[in-house]
């Protein structure tokens, strides 16, 4: 058994991971930490904490952790530079997988899609569809973001000087280097991403589709397996999976 | 065997006809005509037209087939105002098939989504995709336009007042009304157009992928074969499909 | 306000059913009736009720309702033939809607592939593919043979005699009237069905996803509202959606 | 200019990649050998060849092109063994590249999948879905058979003992272990593949459409332009592509 202390237990997030913990069996619920509760304690009596809280306290549960020397997983978003700053420096001490999502096929996807960019060159067009449900505010979503960039990495090009959202009118032929990004927003849909390479008489597409928010808790406990008993450093989650 | 006048005999559109008249076997071309040619003895010999042409030689065409009394099919676009009245003053003294679109899949993809809109009402939002090759100038395509206008009649509102090219930034919850459209340019894709509703815990997709032109041909020809014996009127291709 | 009862409300569906009537706001919950209650109290002070239980209490409450003069909406499956008719004999006094599937794009998908088989005609292949959850244990899906009915029923073929499960080592060219039925089980899919039609140079794929249960209550609901004031009979989905 | 001989000029591979070699512009055809043809001469006054023949000439052609001291690409398949032997041999004088498919899409897809199998575990089922076009004989293709078996490879099973082709009836919950293959027919689709991979709350799927046949004929052309000064050996397209 594995000791657990999660950080944010009250939050959508941490109720997954406790559920999913609980559900996998080879894990003991060691501590419960919420914004307000002294976080040393619980941390002490467990192995390795999943944090899924706020930028703030967040900042603060990777300095106690690097003080009892615990391995940490952060799932939290939205740091301040300075707070970010400080985790990473908590990092110096103690191992610590920081991931925007956890999602095992979310992650795999990125590598495929660098390694794919890579072999297909500039022969083929890259175009990015993702859908999400229809009170999601922003667009496209993090992730088709992240895709996008990837791709634009792999080219040595500037996300911004070749993202295009949207054509209408009279746009004229393609550019070879474009790279389109549709956000669709529709019912109740929980999150899909498709990148499209259309090439010389041939199509790759590579999906993601996600069903529950129980692949990022999942994830979230496979990345606590991992970093437990790892040197210190930051790590993503690219490397849990092992595809660096 | 039906005797068939082949107009604008050359383009591609025409000699796609020829091909697929001569694969079928109940064919028998009696004329092939081109810009410049005589077109009435042709049409007095043929029992039908298929005419891929332009906009102002088809209309022409139009005219000589009424004074021939013999039936029309019309695939050209583009005709201006005034020679779109010829050509329906045409049709009140012969059978005229006019249709921007032959394929039959297509014809049959506007049935469906008007009948799909109409069942599912309001809690459904619709989203348009479309993709075709690199090389194409304008976008959104023809069909996908086709698309939307028909699920904003079916609801009584204006396409120009919906349609949502792209979408990028903050743009906040989708409002109901919105149909997104997204025009994806890759490679060589011959054409692909779907229609995505989005429900409350579920989705319909109607996909319609074009492979060859053949089916352009073979679709003009199915008409061909439908207007012979028709009384004089101008016809849609929804009309050949009995989908009206 | 409509007053409703839930007959096998503290089952699955039931708990589902009760749940979306109260987030819709004009239902009163009249009543929630289990195995071994006595449903006419509740029956009584109710407009409709939603069954969802097992076939033998389901009987029961169909009789009932007729005694009370009640219409009913009956999504309980695996009557046996005797239970049927009695169901069917209520159906005689008072209104039913009686449905193996009660999610709206289902029954749309059902609509739509009669009729595109019926315009498609014997130039294009059907096939099916379903995909579900790696847990279940009949293959095809009730929908997926369903949907293979419809293609026989409009074609004049017996299933029995085109349906074809899995291809493997040289089966030859494709028999026109076959209907591949493909059954894909993996992970934790809710329920995807695709009915491919593929024809010269083209290719049609209407799909549903379901991606949570909601879908269901929601349709029942759909239907109680609808049975209230009709005629006594017994009414399908597609009645409710105005499909036939 | 690079010199290039063409083998099976007058086969349908064979013209496709004269056509495709014309338009690139950098090639210089030096000669085409068919079935009856004395390849040394074109062999002598070239750089590479490309071999889209049959079995026992391509054979021949393997042996010559060594003792010319000739690069060579091999899209022919079918060779008996001892005829594969003859080849393998001819590989330890000249570099060769051998490989049953050419499209730079498929046998990145072969790497995409070998890669997601081995990250993805235990946790996500595998299922493959092949189309193609009404007229093909066996099933499932080649392509899709090779997938399944670098699946296979990765998991440490034997493919025939895994491979589930078709499921109907009641076969219970679905076998961790299995993969299955599902091989659709339709139309006049060029060729399509898809492995999907469903696991705990989401799935991923990897698609490959060709859509003409230009894209095998490219490959071949890729491959020549790489073993030209490669040292003997016996090449795969995944050499080629990098993807090893």
């Amino acid at each position: 058994m594995i000791r657990l202390a999660v950080v944010g237990a009250k939050g959508r997030m941490g109720r997954a991971v406790l559920e999913q913990a609980l559900r996998a069996g080879d894990w003991e619920i060691a501590g419960e930490i919420d914004q307000g509760d002294p976080p040393k304690p619980a941390l002490a009596r467990s192995d390795v904490a999943i944090d899924f809280s706020a930028h703030a306290f967040s900042t603060l549960i990777a300095e106690a952790s690097a003080e009892e020397g615990k391995p940490l997983v952060v799932g939290t978003t939205g740091h301040f530079p300075e707070e970010a700053s400080r985790v990473r420096r908590a990092g110096e001490r103690i191992p610590i997988v920081w991931a925007p999502n956890f999602s095992t096929g979310v992650n795999l996807l990125f590598y495929l899609v660098r390694k794919a960019t890579a072999v297909l060159g500039g022969e083929f067009d890259s175009e990015i569809v993702e859908a999400h449900h229809r009170g999601k505010r922003d667009a496209p979503s993090g992730t088709a973001r992240r895709l996008a960039e990837i791709i634009a990495e792999v080219r040595g090009l500037s996300l911004e000087q070749v993202a295009r959202h949207g054509r209408s009118g009279e746009p004229g032929p393609r550019k070879p280097e474009e790279i389109g990004i549709h956000a669709i927003r529709a019912g109740q849909i929980v999150g899909l991403h498709t990148v499209l390479f259309g090439g010389p008489g041939e199509v790759l597409e590579l999906t993601h589709r996600a069903e529950t928010r129980d692949t990022f808790a999942l994830g979230a406990l496979r990345a606590a397996r991992w970093v437990v008993g790892k040197p210190p450093g930051v790590y993503s989650m690219e490397d849990v999976l092992g595809l660096t």
